[in-house]
């Protein structure tokens, strides 16, 4: 594990994305969601990723120049094609007319076709707090969850960002897979070859299983809750509902059908939709009460949280966004860690795009 | 357990409510609610619970003669304050708005304070249906439900129903508690004397057990997912979004102070809102596209995961809402179980109210 300073990361992966013809702009913009979840300690979305969508620039399915543009809408929703965009740029971009529509008739709802992997969701939803607005984000993603009694692989990890402004705490901002743990998580146990416990995995078979290496195996993600006895149909529900909003509702590929992130394995000849799908929303706090008065009972919320009376061995009840924005305070100072892997892909891209790599900080 | 006609039922509850001082529609709109949960098969939010609103009423905590009025609004949101009113009327009162503000804007957004127990969440998700609309309704409750590593009791069960139309397919309609599991799988175990399984609930400081009478000893029910390792902390952000939107959002009592359902609990003596809390939501399909091709496209998503391959075992695959409408099926013809003590309750109020008490199906 070696540290770089997140400034220069950012700054790197602006020049690579400008290499692969991406305006300044744009360069800045996804360099920035990245950044963003390099920063908050969600590694598998950070620069870790870089060399994935440049992979996918190089085969054709990212197109550096899209003309992202609305191709339906009503005064609070519209529907946005990404052109084949970086969902890192088209999402940002959707969701700027999400808080329009806010603006003028209290909420904004957009839906998003023909996009690719648009990074961390929270990223997306945060961005219409400054605004004093609360800010949704969803997308789908290549399938490795069974629903609930299947062996099949039909959903992805397709989480769900919720971000709520408060008043003098900071805004609640809620970002999670619809799985009971994201993919990453198994990547770490097969690195320090331990199990992992019953409820995340199944077999190919569908049988329930202990082993990091199951997904990889053919196997599945079980739904946030695990088994049928432990709530896995409510979050096969929860899954299908980002499904449906994100690719359904926007004319993207849904289920089985959404195209793989990784540009070894090739999309669907047989697509039913453009691209994957994502779906964005803004809703005006004062479209329903005094912005004041709702952060302030917001501030009220948290703290009453907070304030809980922990269980034996915890130090303290978290409020969704809590441990982010620690993370984020320590990697501003310290830096970002980077596994030896990720840094090798970085300096691969440095040499082909004859890009200068920053030093360790 | 005895069976009974559904429509004698309704009937029933209708006299009821109106003895309460309920007008005929509000009274016929009350009684659909419940009549509606005891043929899908949520039992525990049908006639069951009918005794329970008519002693909240004779406590004065419910109004029988509301004003159910908006306080506020943009062309795409309201707040109504529901005037004490039953949450069986008041939530439908506010989707109708909701979907009047979706006609004009393509989407309505409605948060409610000053509300009771608004039954099913289902039911209110699905009005919109009808008109090719996308229905979403979400309720805070009575909090017996602890953040993660917290011991405290501070959400409801907080349920979230979203119910999305299709063409020739019945529409997905997932309705679910934000817990592993709702209170009534407990009762349930409690009368098998049966113990649960771990993640349903935990002892009053906080340790695992499998204890169905875990909450009624103060303890707590956990967020859907369970433990932290289980992804309960998902649960407890979902359990969070919806008592934010129902009350935060609206002006009515969030976390530990939303009023008790039963009467013999009373109301905190400083509330910091207005009665429960609901959000209700409805979006026109064709605020995105033509809805013949989005409904199209739902009965290709539902075929798909309907025709999933099961694991050994399991009979087929199960699309949200199917479980209701197998129920609904079959207690359209064969009547409506009811326990022992249900009966004797609804008998209790025929007395009362001298109302005729239906005769066994």
């Amino acid at each position: 594990m070696e540290y770089f300073s997140s400034d220069a990361l950012c700054n790197f992966s602006i020049d690579i994305f400008k290499k692969i013809g991406c305006s300044t702009e744009h360069a800045e913009l996804a360099a920035g969601v990245l950044s963003s979840a390099d920063l908050r300690g969600v590694d598998s979305h950070g620069i870790a990723r870089l060399i994935g969508y440049i992979r996918l620039w190089e085969k054709d399915r990212i197109n550096s120049q899209p003309n992202i543009r609305i191709t339906h809408q009503t005064p609070s929703t519209a529907v946005v094609d990404g052109d084949q965009g970086l969902g890192l740029v088209v999402a940002p971009e959707a969701m700027k007319i999400a808080i329009e529509k806010a603006m003028n008739v209290g909420t904004g709802w957009v839906a998003i076709r023909n996009s690719n992997h648009f990074g961390i969701a929270g990223y997306h939803a945060m961005l219409p707090l400054e605004k004093d607005m609360i800010g949704l984000a969803m997308t789908n993603a290549s399938p490795i969850v069974a629903p609930t009694f299947s062996k099949d692989r039909l959903l992805g990890t397709n989480p769900i960002a919720v971000a709520i402004p408060a008043e003098n705490e900071p805004p609640f901002v809620a970002d999670f897979a619809t799985t009971t743990v994201a993919n990453g998580k198994l990547e770490i146990l097969q690195r320090k070859n331990e199990s992992a416990p019953y409820g995340w995995v199944q077999t190919k078979e569908g049988s329930p299983s202990q082993s990091p290496q199951e997904v990889a195996n053919g196997g599945s993600l079980l739904p946030l809750g695990g088994d049928r006895d432990h709530g896995g149909h409510k979050g096969y529900c929860l899954g299908a509902w980002v499904d449906i909003f994100s690719a359904v509702l926007s004319g993207a590929n849904y289920g089985p059908w959404v195209p793989p992130f990784v540009a070894f394995l090739e999309p669907s000849p047989n697509p039913v939709g453009r691209g994957i799908g994502h779906f964005v929303g803004a809703m005006r706090v004062d479209a329903f009460r005094p912005a004041k008065e709702f952060k302030q009972h917001m501030d009220q919320w948290i703290r009453t949280f907070r304030d809980a009376e922990t269980v034996a061995g915890q130090q303290k009840v978290l409020i969704p966004g809590d441990p982010e924005r620690e993370q984020e305070q320590i990697r501003k100072e310290e830096g970002v860690p980077l596994l030896p892997p990720v840094i090798e892909s970085l300096q691969q891209l440095a040499e082909k795009f004859r890009v200068e790599f920053p030093a360790k900080a």
